[in-house]
């Protein structure tokens, strides 16, 4: 199932980096980054104002601290809160003549502007979003394989240099990224679609369960759960990405909003089907639509699988030795759901296979006495 | 993890039902209740419009033809769409003057009201709402075990003869259901927040999908697919499901939108401290207050588990070593979590546990050479 990070990819990449990464931030990202990068054989210098954090993050292993005797960074890397970006990148920008610099915020037309408007040459910026992330924060979650297989958006300016996005790319592999190129704007509008709004969304209907009855919370299933878990999410770095997408994270809002609205006159008059077309019928089915274009519904890319269900029973064994004999088959799970009631997970397995060896695995199963239930 | 359906309790519940029942509707709610009481031995007759189902549900031995010799049912389940319910249990209750009659629908209020006022004596009738479903629709998609781990909520009338709530209950049970009693009204208000009000948002939000270009759906992570997977559900059968609930879900709903547009508001004027106390950042945190209620979130009412997080190789078989492994070391696995990258799984297995073993399960996996990463 994995796409790991590969040897010759690093090795590709060390060419294309040759001389330090200086990373401004020791929090979650940053040190993974000075982890991953490490892991690459790359020589990091690490900056944090929190000298805890910055000392822990350098007994990870993430980076050293930069010595006066040092040569300018390769590449400056703005690792700290995304409202801060744009500053501690001028200050690079001023104090070494040239340094590439980038960053890994959320949020891109903001930042670089900010940034530019700071004093930042454009022809040595170069935007870059990494997305990957914890649900914990601060260097103490730290992992070098954070970015392994995740996909790290780098968005070039106007008037970038293309050695220099070469380089932030070759950065982004060396952690084990995959890169997708685009426009700051066009990956500031698409984070607002499939990111910004749905954590408000989120954070929303999570909202209110605050007041409700145990009994009401308690009957909660699995679409409830899987529809508030980012809104565990940090509350105040979300602050400070939505204020920064403000204006695209409100548009999308207001066309969410638009249906609500639509939907929610429409059940108060009990009228299903409006004059305006949009009925409750028809944003129903419109979101049929829009959740079958979601990659990895059924698989996504790879192609789509077969979902064979198995009930196990609660002791230790149980599961090994249902993958034991899906392994003796010789079929490979794509993917594993357990189905939860109750707030605990049930018996009831989902495994998804290609759908060429379903049938192979069902048969082979039932023949072992296991208990397939479709 | 299963809490699988007992033979005592079908036992138990065998005799508080000493007649047939008689399900009206064919569908796949319908065919699963009759093949699930057919497995508790219990004599169970069926109906259906649409003869092919019908004949399909038979086929399947989810129960027989009623016979003019048959004596009146001692139970009637209206299993039709929600709309119809009230008209089917009307038919029954005139056609049999002494039969329990309950139906299987997500609503309740309106549709015991529905059901009363077309004639049905309050004291036979009980209201009923198995949370349980499959994507799939029809008689062909129907499982014995459908009920199985579920909870059944039995809604009593104001009036209703408590031994007749005792007959659905042990009806509900004998599926291997968990009853749990609610008044119709508060399971209505209950599932608005946590069923239907998710559903027309999720269903907003992959309406949002529709439109926008492929790299942007591309980019799509694991928290999107979480917050429309709900979004693929039967729109024609969810439109009669909210119609019928509709001022109790055009309420939370309204109170939803009412968050919204403060956010977006907020969002428009990047105000983050508004007059009225309701900034981005208090819903926000509103919203992580909102989400730690819901159980299951690391394990829910039975305690809370530890994660132990693996990387595993895309090969036949590496999931089970690891399960095997899991399983040698005397822990039991109480949940399995794969990540999503690109849509397609990754390598990246969270294995939950109890904390007790979580140590004892690292390390040994660690010895065993696994690429253990938390």
């Amino acid at each position: 199932m994995s796409r790991a990070h590969q040897a010759d990819d690093a090795g590709m990449t060390l060419s294309a980096i040759p001389g330090s990464v200086h990373i401004i931030g020791s929090g979650l990202i940053g040190t993974s980054l000075g982890l991953a990068l490490a892991r690459a054989g790359i020589d990091v210098t690490l900056a944090d104002l929190d000298e805890t954090h910055l000392a822990q993050a350098i007994e990870l292993g993430a980076g050293r601290r930069r010595s006066p005797a040092d040569d300018p960074p390769f590449l400056v890397v703005a690792a700290t809160p995304p409202g801060r970006v744009g500053m501690v990148l001028a200050e690079a920008a001023a104090t070494w003549e040239n340094s590439t610099l980038t960053h890994v915020g959320s949020v891109q037309s903001a930042t670089l502007t900010d940034a530019i408007a700071r004093g930042v040459p454009r022809q040595r910026l170069v935007g870059g979003h990494p997305m990957a992330g914890r649900e914990i924060s601060g260097p103490s979650g730290a992992r070098a394989d954070l970015f392994d297989d995740r996909v790290w958006v780098i968005c070039p300016t106007d008037d970038g240099d293309p050695d220099r996005v070469e380089q932030v790319v070759s950065m982004a592999r060396s952690c084990g990224s995959t890169v997708v190129r685009m426009d700051p704007e066009a990956h500031d509008a698409a984070v607002a679609v499939i990111s910004h709004t749905p954590q408000v969304l989120a954070s929303a209907l999570a909202g209110r369960l605050v007041d409700v009855d145990d009994t009401v919370v308690e009957l909660s299933g699995q679409g409830l759960r899987d529809m508030t878990r980012i809104a565990a999410s940090d509350s105040a770095l979300w602050a400070e990405i939505l204020e920064l997408n403000a204006a695209t994270v409100a548009n999308v809002l207001g066309e969410v909003i638009s249906d609500l609205d639509r939907i929610a006159g429409a059940l108060r008059s009990a009228v299903r089907e409006g004059d305006d077309g949009q009925t409750v019928d028809e944003l129903l089915r419109r979101g049929v639509d829009g959740q079958a274009r979601i990659p990895g519904k059924h698989g996504g890319r790879g192609g789509d699988y077969e979902i064979v269900s198995v009930m196990v029973k609660d002791e230790p064994g149980e599961l090994a030795s249902l993958f034991v004999a899906a392994g003796a088959l010789g079929v490979n799970l794509e993917d594993v759901r357990i189905e939860h009631v109750l707030g605990r997970p049930s018996g009831l397995i989902d495994l998804s296979v290609r759908p060429q060896v379903a049938e192979l695995l069902r048969e082979g199963l039932m023949r072992q006495g296991f208990d397939v239930r479709g």
